[in-house]
């Protein structure tokens, strides 16, 4: 056995849901009050079976496995959104912590061992995956001095506040921190409507966002004639019903889009639409279906901007890349949930985590729990206590195989 | 000759446009000091040629021919959209007062006359079409009482301010209004695309406007599959392309449609849209056509509501019907204009007038000078000098047949 206890997580996971507690759910922004109070109270945990904690600069909490030369880093983040679930962030956190503390307990200074971290703010509220950004050396100090909350306060001023600011940041070793696994909720509703109990990931979608234009000119929509209008409106809709059909052509079956901010100027029932703004965002977990997309969406909006009469374009307002999971960590996964007699499901992540971030330095892996209904960035957010115990199980099973794996000498792919 | 003025009247016009002048236009709302100024100088005008004139209960102005046991009622109104136009009701008064001044000092008190009249607040910073309104005895007690304007004053407040709420309000006398014509800038672009000269209006047309519901249910737009939404928006977009689809199949060469509001929530790029409305207008000349439009509506919309996921429910929240203009007129709008030399165009209106209240009791007749550029409801409204002053040659022309025409003893129909 690997002294795993399911008991003492699921304790450490309603102890932490405690911190800035809000009906079932959590008002824990980062950087808050509850937020660094959570996360203190994690560094001692950490500390109580022998690792060594701290909070660094950014207020990432970061518990080293003393004596360790190569290690698989376990973790998530311990901030939420304003009024957010128990689990997002958390439940990945304290898995991390359960699977190392068991480790700790047998292997107390093994050359080989368990790291286990929080990023901070990992959803945003300075700026997003600031943790694992900064863990991986991926965040500018132009970026940090311009991040601000919705309030706001700047990031800098509350790390200042906090006594964090002139700590040193953690930093991605990758000649310790041979892959990263991260346990989370899945805040969507795949497994739980196909009744799947692990889902094991593949990869973090990339996204595009546009902002689309559409200028036309405000008319009196009882005296103009219909062919005498330059109709934004008019435009708008039916450019909106061709993004689908244009983005399908380009797509996988797992892309998705979303079309859901609309401005319409004037904004009078009387009054033909001059200016319209569209907000057009798609998804997908392969770079070159990705650029089949963007290519497709461009070809969009270049053919309905030549009709004429209303103008067309198409303005980038944001842009994520895909990130793969690594193929022995999905592996490692997969072959735990058989040895757990779990069912599992490959799928995609179509939310952005701090896996996203580190997969760019060091081998990543990601499994999910379902979420109940498929909420999630809600109070509402819920799953199972079977559903939390067979997860731990199956995190811990593969943290053990990646171990085993584990090569010293070897190169640091598990 | 009739003794017609075309420099007088333009004159007058130039300075009816000096009450609330802003730029080339005037902020004249309904009731404002600058409104009852030049409701004042019209009154002086009035009684200058000889008309016993006011103004009324609710601030419309009435000039009387004395001694006349039939007339034609001339006028429109001259209250101003806010940052309105100088020629957008105005152009109707002063024709009117131009040529019954031009008849009152050839025949001062023949039993057949003129009447002008400005009717208060067509353009409805209290109530649309007040003025014409409480003279056709087509307006409420309560709507009267609870009349407001968007800065929250009472019409009865302001009228009882400007010391009018006592006097009698004038009303519309079947023995003695034989017909009503009503001279306007066209607000639309249809005569001066054209190149022509004078509009004859055959009919204004009517109203149907709807708020359209679509109720859906708001996902995460990363972790969402496409078949698994109930996306508000995109059941709108695809509801919005196929309007104007069915209302073409049931409306005619001049119906007119407009979806100029839209609002989607929450409204986030990655947040798949829970609830939207959209604001559906159409209009038409013909009482069976709007019926045929109304009913491929309502169709359309039961047919969307079926797909399920996203209901779809239409809500009416306003109705006009449309106003025939009368027959007889507008053969004495056409003679005019052959008379004239003046190119015409019968054409409907897209707008309306104070002639759709007052043909719902009189015969109305109106007749439309071009309007550069189509513009109205602006500052730069305008129709070139030439145009007015062929306008008013038409008008007076066509205001001297039906005069002619007049039977006392006969119906009140010329």
């Amino acid at each position: 056995m690997s002294g795993l206890n399911e008991d003492r997580a699921l304790a450490d996971l309603r102890k932490l849901a405690m911190f800035g507690k809000v009906g079932r759910g959590v008002n824990r922004p980062a950087l808050s009050d509850a937020d660094i109070a959570g996360r203190e109270w994690l560094c001692d945990r950490m500390r109580e079976c022998g690792l060594e904690a701290g909070i660094d600069g950014v207020g990432t909490v970061y518990g080293r496995a003393p004596g360790a030369k190569a290690t698989v880093l376990l973790g998530s983040h311990s901030d939420s959104v304003p009024m957010g679930g128990w689990l997002d962030g958390a439940l990945g956190v304290i898995f991390a912590l359960e699977v190392a503390r068991a480790r700790q307990a047998r292997h107390p200074s093994g050359a080989v061992g368990i790291d286990v971290i929080s990023f901070s703010d990992e959803e945003g509220t300075f700026l997003a995956c600031l943790g694992s950004r900064a863990f991986c050396g991926l965040v500018s100090n132009d970026e940090l001095a311009s991040a601000r909350s919705s309030s706001g306060e700047y990031l800098v001023e509350r790390l200042d506040a906090l006594g964090l600011a002139q700590r040193e940041r953690t930093e991605f070793d990758p000649t310790r921190h041979r892959a990263y696994l991260e346990a989370h909720v899945e805040q969507g509703p795949k497994l739980i409507e196909a009744g799947v109990d692990i889902g094991v990931v593949t990869g973090i979608v990339g996204l595009r966002r546009f902002r689309v234009r559409f200028q036309g000119q405000a008319d009196h929509a009882g005296t103009t004639p219909m062919a005498m209008r330059r109709d934004a409106a008019a435009a708008m809709y039916a450019f909106a019903v061709l993004v689908p059909e244009w983005l399908r052509t380009a797509s996988s079956s797992d892309s998705v889009w979303n079309l859901g901010v609309v401005s319409v100027k004037p904004g009078a029932a009387n009054v033909v639409a001059s200016e319209v703004e569209l907000v057009v965002e798609f998804r997908d977990v392969s770079q070159a279906t990705m650029a089949q997309m963007e290519a497709a969406f461009a070809m969009l909006v270049a053919e309905r901007n030549e009709i004429g009469g209303v103008s067309v374009h198409a303005e980038p307002i944001g842009a994520v890349e895909p990130t793969v999971m690594d193929d022995g960590l999905v592996t490692h996964l997969e072959a735990a949930a058989v040895a757990e007699g779990a069912s599992r499901l490959r799928l995609q992540s179509g939310a952005g985590h701090d896996a996203m971030i580190v997969g760019r330095r060091a081998p990543a892996g990601m499994l999910f729990v379902p979420s109940i209904g498929g909420r999630s960035h809600d109070v509402t957010e819920n799953t199972s206590e079977e559903d939390i115990r067979r997860g731990l199980r199956v995190y811990d099973r593969a943290v053990s195989s990646i171990l085993e794996s584990l090569d010293l000498a070897g190169p640091r792919v598990p």
